[in-house]
């Protein structure tokens, strides 16, 4: 299978900077957020910066994996390249052609944002086989390189550039940050961005679906936890790069009810007047959880808002349907 | 009845600068927003310019006004401060006695928000000749003074502050900007901002609500045309002092239905990832009108999203139900 050039740079602090100085220039610099309500209404009454990559390009961090990934291609693997997801926008700030493999369950939004930016889709059934064996085919048509969406280093460090703006952005020193945890690309490019920094890393991972959490009790990556949360970006079980950088660096990832994360959205969307999709949601659901609080955890918190890709047309996950 | 101190400033461009002196302390200054997305979806491809006071304190750009009001009212007066909405906050901020006379069919979370901000409510039926009488009777029980909501100079002056904002912050001088009219605070604030800066001025009024529109064909202030419309910030008349400003000043103001504000508040949700009520997609609608469309006015064009305080527990108006 061909895959991107094998990173030269560590899994450490200095190879996420090195990836920030080179897509900065193709990133959003994201506003920070503060509420002094929000802040008020927890027990610890901690500052909270809330890091809005739901306006990033695409709608979530992911066009900072995508971006850096698409850098470190050579000039051979660029003419073929390909991808999934915020990849696409990438691919054609660039006039790449880009290939991506869907599950059909797919959000509309979702689909209809690949196809503007002019990506070329193939779906599949909504399980890890049928994605395989799909991508295998698409790649064996057309000869493009396969980009990972989470389990790749240079996944990682672009999407650690977003804690590294954050610090700073925010006008004080964080006592620790929170970030959601799916294939663990933002969590594990988190825990190497705050190296040395004192910042304590937490993730935030949905009841339904936390193999990354039961994977960290249990000393070993699970793959066979069922998914099941309304928090769609989540759903991925953590990558096999991402696990021991997490297991080594994150202090603790807080598991999450779907009802806490609805809870922790409709506060975001009321208070900051953000778009926030569920699982952009689950950091905050996470800081207002008895886990976090009871930590006693004095000092600024920083809360990564994930993305804020939702189907509008369907109602919204407080009022009665999922 | 009490009114506050008359303002000694004439209705000009250098009074809304005077009062943006007075306030920057006091006020948050909202990011302004693009998208290339919503830009190239129109015929015009105009570069628009969101200004987003969706994320002013309170929620709406009315904290400027009723900062300023406060600002304006002698050391006496103060001590027996009187208000609506967005002045409960500016009230609590400067540790003052708030009174509010709101309409009794008030969306909850307005009536929470005022609450919150430690305001005393005095709900009255939803129509002027109550509002006026509950007022009174308010004033004689409490002596406070009253601030008027948008039919005053110095509230128009404060909202005028929106614009000087815009046009620091646009990297490129804008050829026009639209602002919503229901009281016309905002729209003439705008106007007077805007003098001598060859900035086009345009009004954006709901097809339910239309006295500003209608008033404007006449040649003469309308009091008696019905409300009825989704978007609940702008139901109210123009006012005596608000009109003529806009007569003036205002190139036109351009009606839009209850669907096209809909239509172009899902698309700001979409797109923007904002929180907007109704009233804070009007302007937007206007400029996707054919009506603003057919001016072919070329350059960048400001939209002031005046503010995002929508119930969540209802359902999202394109979703069928308002």
């Amino acid at each position: 299978m061909s895959t991107p050039s094998p990173p030269n740079l560590a899994l450490n602090r200095s190879s996420v900077q090195s990836a920030f100085e080179i897509i900065q220039p193709l990133i959003h610099r994201t506003p920070i957020f503060t509420s002094s309500s929000l802040s008020a209404s927890l027990p610890g009454q901690n500052s909270l910066y809330f890091k809005a990559e739901n306006l990033q390009k695409g709608g979530a961090f992911k066009f900072r994996g995508a971006s850096y990934s698409l850098s470190c291609l050579t000039k051979a693997e660029l003419e073929k390249g390909n991808h999934a997801g915020a990849l696409a926008l990438a691919a054609k700030e660039r006039g790449v052609k880009c290939y991506v493999v869907m599950p059909d369950n797919s959000s509309q939004p979702k689909v209809d944002a690949v196809r503007a930016y002019g990506a070329e889709i193939t779906f599949c059934e909504p399980n890890a086989p049928a994605r395989a064996s799909t991508l295998a085919a698409v790649q064996a048509r057309t000869g493009a390189t396969f980009i990972p969406p989470y389990d790749a280093a240079n996944t990682i460090f672009g999407q650690g550039t977003a804690l590294l703006e954050l610090l700073e952005q925010a006008p004080e020193p964080l006592a620790a940050v929170v970030a959601p945890v799916g294939g663990g690309g933002l969590l594990a490019g988190t825990a190497l961005a705050a190296e040395g920094t004192g910042v304590r890393v937490f993730g935030a991972e949905p009841a339904g679906a936390d193999d990354c959490a039961q994977g960290l009790r249990e000393g070993r990556r699970r793959e066979d936890v069922t998914a099941v949360t309304i928090a769609d970006g989540l759903r991925t079980p953590v990558g096999v790069l991402n696990f021991p950088i997490i297991q080594e660096k994150v202090e603790r990832v807080i598991v999450v009810s779907d009802e806490e994360i609805a809870e922790a959205m409709k506060l975001m969307w009321e208070r900051l007047k953000l778009v926030v999709e569920p699982s952009g949601a689950a950091a905050f659901a996470a800081v207002r959880s008895p886990a976090f609080q009871d930590l006693g955890i004095k000092g600024p918190v920083g809360i990564i808002i994930s993305g804020g890709n939702i189907d509008l047309s369907k109602p919204l996950p407080w009022n009665g349907q999922k």
